[in-house]
């Protein structure tokens, strides 16, 4: 008898999150570290890291270790290929990575890739959307995804269908932080109106986003704009842009918002300002929940 | 007998530069140093700067200094309030700094602002247009000056009537060098074919641009994109987008394209694709030309 049955990881580019499991889904311990990859110098230091935060948990027999996240990237411990689209995400082949401690069995959840429409890959969300779809399976329209690299997926018949990924999280943190609208915007707080005025600006004219954002400085040095204003300008004419060019995935479906509480409040509220369906889900457990549904759906593969 | 009869000075976010003139607008010397703007921390690191580099130029009478660029902004020697557009550029009432050693009397070249119909403000472009202005004095049209923060400005009647400004220069930078792009993008070079074809893409899809950004990496990814192809991208996407914003300035003008030798040809090609009328120019000479053009209509007043 091992302390337990399975370990869950996820592993992204600055956080290390481990699981003991046992076979029905249940949690017997957690524990993380802030070993994320963007600690990692070589891929000889990913065992160690994850050693010493799941080393209590080990016994004798190797145990069914399945992990997700940049940990499969091509700069990670071993590259776990993508896997095109049209997939289901709780049943992808795990990449087994061969040659680590004997007391453990390590598979890596692959990310997913499409090339047409437009290339794009996801690696990390796969498994949210596994753990959003083990919770809603008969789930059939749009997921929205915010974060660093916003994905919106279109899903149906439990698969994710098609997807497109924006930068919209990252050009927020490069601008607000270190571009001249640094001088102008507020480091946290966000102004309703301030933000539904902005999305509708680059809702109706996205290509006018580069000018308008530069409009913030000005507004600020001219004529006082406050900074938790400016800060709400930036995110609205960032996301007011994001939603003009997703709008084929939003406009008339079934919306699904999951993230983070604060991002997903902020795409929701957006959306419903253009009369979308939306429904909001918070992302914490979700990663969870997916690594638990591959495993499940894996467990002859794996075990 | 002072050695000049004025001495001229650009000084911008990362440069000093300092020339010792004569009446008839001749050079008698230059001078140059890397005590930019970002370089000063309080109002009083700027004179012993500058002096450290005009001091040889200087004699017992108080010789007049006029100065543009960052200087006078809110950061910097003395804030040099801007005048609002329309203006004629070399015909702005320049800014009297007091307190200054007494060999020399300083004035600041207020930038342009204006509220309507965004809010803008330039400093420093405003004397490279009367530089321009002063080679050509007849220019009816759009000039563009490319950079950091792209400018597009209608003169009409030796004056500035309207001007807009597109950070696009600054989301390169940022991009390139700090986003996830920085593995995918080349540090120079560019592809012409991959810049046209991503021109094409946001002058008709501006609204795509977060997206057809993050297709880079993922292109990069599964398809091997070159660096040098996935750098001319990126420029031709955020170019084509600036362009498809500021196509009230360009279509159906003439414009003269302003600025470094690289950009000016990236931007001309790029109008040019689309049917404009340009005509390139070389920013290099323009400032000293257009702060000499100041000095001569304000002589009275300085002198």
């Amino acid at each position: 008898m091992t302390y337990a049955d399975w370990i869950a990881v996820d592993w992204g580019t600055s956080h290390l999150r481990a699981w003991a499991m046992q076979a029905d889904g249940s949690v017997k311990a957690e524990a993380c570290s802030d070993d994320g990859m963007a600690r990692m110098n070589s891929p000889e230091d990913f065992q160690p890291a994850l050693l010493s935060l799941i080393e209590p948990w080990l016994g004798a027999q190797p145990l069914p270790v399945l992990a997700c996240g940049m940990i499969g990237s091509r700069q990670g411990w071993s590259e776990a290929p993508y896997i095109k689209a049209p997939a289901k995400p709780s049943a992808l082949a795990p990449h087994r990575v061969a040659g680590t401690d004997g007391r453990i069995r390590l598979f890596i959840q692959p990310g997913l890739s499409q090339s047409k429409p437009s290339a794009d890959v996801m690696r990390g969300e796969e498994t949210q959307i596994a753990g959003f779809l083990s919770d809603t399976p008969e789930f059939d329209g749009v997921l929205c995804l915010p974060g660093t690299h916003t994905k919106w997926v279109h899903i149906s018949a439990g698969e994710v269908v098609s997807f497109q990924t924006f930068m919209t999280g990252e050009m927020f943190d490069l601008l607000s932080r270190q571009s001249v609208l640094r001088h102008s915007v507020a480091s946290e707080g966000l102004h309703a109106e301030a933000f539904d005025a902005a999305l509708e600006e680059t809702l109706s004219r996205p290509e006018k986003i580069a000018q308008m954002l530069f409009a913030i400085r000005a507004e600020n040095v001219l004529a006082g704009l406050a900074p938790d204003a400016a800060r709400a300008r930036l995110s609205g004419l960032l996301i007011g842009a994001e939603l003009a060019g997703a709008k084929p995935y939003w406009l008339g479906q079934n919306v699904a918002v999951v993230g983070a509480a604060l991002l997903v409040d902020l795409y929701a509220r957006a959306l419903e300002s253009q009369g979308a369906f939306v429904t909001r889900s918070q992302a914490d457990t979700l990663t969870l929940k997916g690594l638990s549904a591959v495993y499940q759906s894996l467990a002859e593969t794996i075990a």
